[in-house]
């Protein structure tokens, strides 16, 4: 388990750095980027946020354009931002190269279908070889959150609730709620896993959250003017099905916020704070 | 003079809004992006700030990555960042393409050299055409500060410095302090000006700053670890000059910050409160 750096920016006191890496689950190089506040140079170990970035992103969106060094300087947050699929040469793409599938476009989930079930498995990932490695490399305690948004959003839901334990705070904004009943998800599953729409309960919040054992405070943050909402995001399945589940669930509708990067700017200190609380 | 809304997008109870218009100074179309705080809708006239970007930027490289629009918010304060050259099919640009020079590389001064002067004439543009526009669509008051990074410092000091009374505030990042005496600045200087260096002190802040009849406290971050700073940068040279001018500059040396925007994020805030002391 190497990292390689391959660059390191100061940021608010603290450390932006990007490290590329084999990936054994994944079967090919990736890059993460992390960022570490001031305090990760005292010594103490520091809770951990993975965030999770939507399709056609990579570990960079994140870091660049949503502001939360500054909150995460101050609560003493790491933040880990991996790459949307495995990439490089021998990884398979969508055969029309669709931005909603394939490269950039993971899912994190476990594919079982070929071709992808070979390198897309994002959600072992995320979820275990990811952390063993920031665990091992930086001053990260065992303390969990994650986060996420639009197709990250999704993931870091999915990820929280097939480990109970695994996180100790979860958080999205717009997230793909009931992707087994919406275009980007129904596309994606159907190529990942397969037909059989049993399997794709298995990776669906809307489905997963009536099962939940653990039921960690859920913040979920969604724009009312966001062009994906009624087709492809549909919070209120959600927020359905965790009424029915009595699951301890947020969901704000900010008025006139769109799906970009202003509107997870304009909220991301909530979800930092959300997530400082419950680690720390 | 009519501005077509291109884009429009909620960001920390504002609005982060992209303009096309005609610019009668630059010969071409133009796109500029404009950050209205919450309070623009409250019917008071606001100050203005300026943003000049640096070498091959346009105008969504600071709204999207400086994370100044919480404080701009707070503070009251309307953002204008125009882009970094004309551009367009009959814009002419350096013969290699190359970044330092050309299109989205305007140095914010008046040409005077073939096939340069008809088009590249950003000081007029960013000084007069803009504002003028601006406070015409806007509820923006006269009070107006300019910033900005690199190339785009250079632009805020040389046209706060050449232009006494049209502005209240000035500040940058990483300005490039005395183009006369760096590549970046004699590559441009020479082919938009000519070879008469002559001409070319009236376009360096560094010997602006030595006749300055107004004096604006002037505020200057830079990091030293910026692979710029001694080759293209040159922030003693001002240093110098405002020492021996007495004119009232701060000039912090930011340990372990390189030329990037997350240095300017990291400091953003002190600026825009610089400016909003100034102008409100």
């Amino acid at each position: 388990m190497t990292l390689e750096n391959i660059s390191c920016q100061k940021s608010f006191g603290g450390w932006h750095k990007r490290y590329k890496h084999r990936s054994e689950v994944l079967g090919c190089d990736m890059v993460f980027a992390v960022y570490l506040p001031p305090q990760a140079e005292q010594g103490a170990k520091l809770p951990v946020l993975y965030w999770l970035s939507g399709l056609t992103c990579n570990d960079e969106n994140f870091m660049h354009k949503a502001g939360a060094m500054k909150m995460a300087a101050e609560l003493g947050l790491i933040i880990v931002a991996p790459d949307t699929s495995p990439r490089g040469e021998g990884v398979p793409d969508d055969p029309q190269a669709a931005w909603d599938f394939g490269l950039g476009a993971g899912f994190y989930l476990n594919a079982t279908q070929e071709p992808w079930s070979q390198h897309y498995r994002m959600h072992d990932y995320v979820v275990q070889e990811l952390p063993a490695l920031v665990e091992a490399h930086f001053p990260a305690s065992q303390k969990r959150g994650i986060s996420g948004h639009s197709m990250g959003g999704h993931g870091a839901l999915v990820c929280a609730l097939r480990n109970p334990g695994r996180y100790q705070s979860v958080s999205a904004f717009a997230p793909i709620s009931n992707p087994m009943d919406c275009p980007w998800g129904q596309k994606a599953f159907s190529n990942y896993l397969g037909e059989e729409r049993a399997r794709w309960r298995e990776w669906d919040a809307s489905v997963l959250i009536g099962e939940a054992r653990e039921k960690l405070p859920l913040l979920v943050d969604q724009g009312d003017r966001d062009d994906f909402l009624s087709v492809q995001l549909k919070p209120e399945v959600l927020q359905q099905a965790a009424k029915l589940a009595d699951y301890p669930l947020t969901l704000r509708l900010q008025p006139g916020y769109d799906h970009s990067y202003f509107f997870i700017a304009s909220f991301i200190d909530d979800h930092l704070r959300h997530h400082a609380n419950a680690l720390s």
